[in-house]
């Protein structure tokens, strides 16, 4: 796959006119090392710790991947309050896998014109994009999930629904799959469908093998949602 | 609580002639807020990701509590390659929970005797000490675990208990609570045993609301072990 790494000339602008706003810092762009499989995982402040880490942990554990943090700031914080370094500013570059997660962060992200942009640009490049919990409102939100089934964390099924009624929610799915969109429901589900993706990917047998490797009982039946509306 | 931060005079002297080899960077120490639930939870390069964020999702879910994360330099890097930020260098400092994940930087740093004698230190004035996955072979390499029962990784099982053969090693648990210490299984197991101390510290409807909040399936019996030796 021919590889491109640029800054959005329209979210470059953007930027340069908000930067005291968004206290943006500009990494050094490092892109990703040849022939991995890319993993590329937005940050923003008061992301959800596990929708975050829990598909890293298992998506780590495939062979031959590379995971980066992509976001606007050097440093984002988590709503649980821990810190971690972004790999990569909010640039626009090719990936295998775009990671969305979620949290109570998402609520100030809805109304960010930058990163909603971005996140239009940056799913055209995307192999394949995956939110966890409420980070399909993101996308619900740009525009990206109409016309599609999504699914999203259940305690905030009112409210997300009430932003885009262009997507086709499921009210009982632990994930949903529809083509270039894997979205999961709350929080721990995300580690389920990572494996899910896994064994789309890879097979079957890497995806029980990292369960195996990390002691997990995977609940690997998208329609088993305990916590449906 | 008296409050007490202090760096340990022995370590200080001790990192203070191995700046070079460990690239200690002194972090600016800000101790915990006052009236909180006070987590510390120790960080080291090639820790494994789940292990720490599992607890973190929950335990940051409890009413009141505050965490910040410990390690011998500024910036740490998961087994996954992501990096985290941490809040204070190591310094031994009163704290309610500490806890101590595995994964494969356990190796190295078993032979570190900087970080064996912070742990022995700071064990010390933690309330309770939780471990998760092979995080408890340092606290068994420490001395720390003499006498009592403990678990661990059942992949890693062979490895650690030949560490310490002074440990009463629980073949089949998902976690082991022994007085100040919980120890859990392999990685994922560490999410199951928070919500378990959530629930001696703060109740069983504070579990299950964190439970239903991360939209998780607790495996609530320590002895439910499907990875069992």
């Amino acid at each position: 796959m021919k590889r491109r790494t640029f800054i959005s000339g329209a979210i470059a602008s953007v930027i340069s006119t908000n930067l005291s706003a968004t206290s943006f810092v500009a990494n050094e762009v490092k892109p990703f090392s040849n022939n991995k499989f890319r993993i590329l995982a937005l940050v923003f402040n008061d992301y959800e710790t596990l929708d975050l880490h829990g598909p890293i942990e298992m998506l780590g554990h495939t062979n031959n991947s590379e995971i980066k943090l992509i976001g606007a700031t050097d440093i984002v914080r988590s709503y649980q309050g821990t810190r971690v370094l972004t790999d990569l500013p909010l640039i626009v570059t090719e990936c295998d896998l775009l990671i969305i997660p979620g949290g109570l962060g998402t609520r100030k992200e809805l109304d960010s014109v930058i990163l909603l942009d971005w996140l239009k640009r940056q799913t055209e490049v995307s192999t394949k994009v995956f939110s966890i919990c409420t980070g399909s409102v993101l996308l619900a939100k740009a525009g990206i999930l109409d016309g599609l089934k999504a699914t999203i964390n259940k305690l905030a099924y009112n409210w997300v629904t009430s932003v885009s009624d262009k997507v086709k929610w499921q009210a009982k799915a632990r994930w949903v799959d529809d083509g270039k969109f894997l979205t999961s429901s709350g929080v721990s589900a995300g580690i389920d469908a990572s494996l899910f993706f896994i064994s789309q990917q890879f097979g079957l047998n890497e995806a029980e093998r990292i369960e195996r490797l990390a002691e997990y009982s995977w609940s690997s039946c998208s329609t088993n949602d305990p916590y449906s509306v």
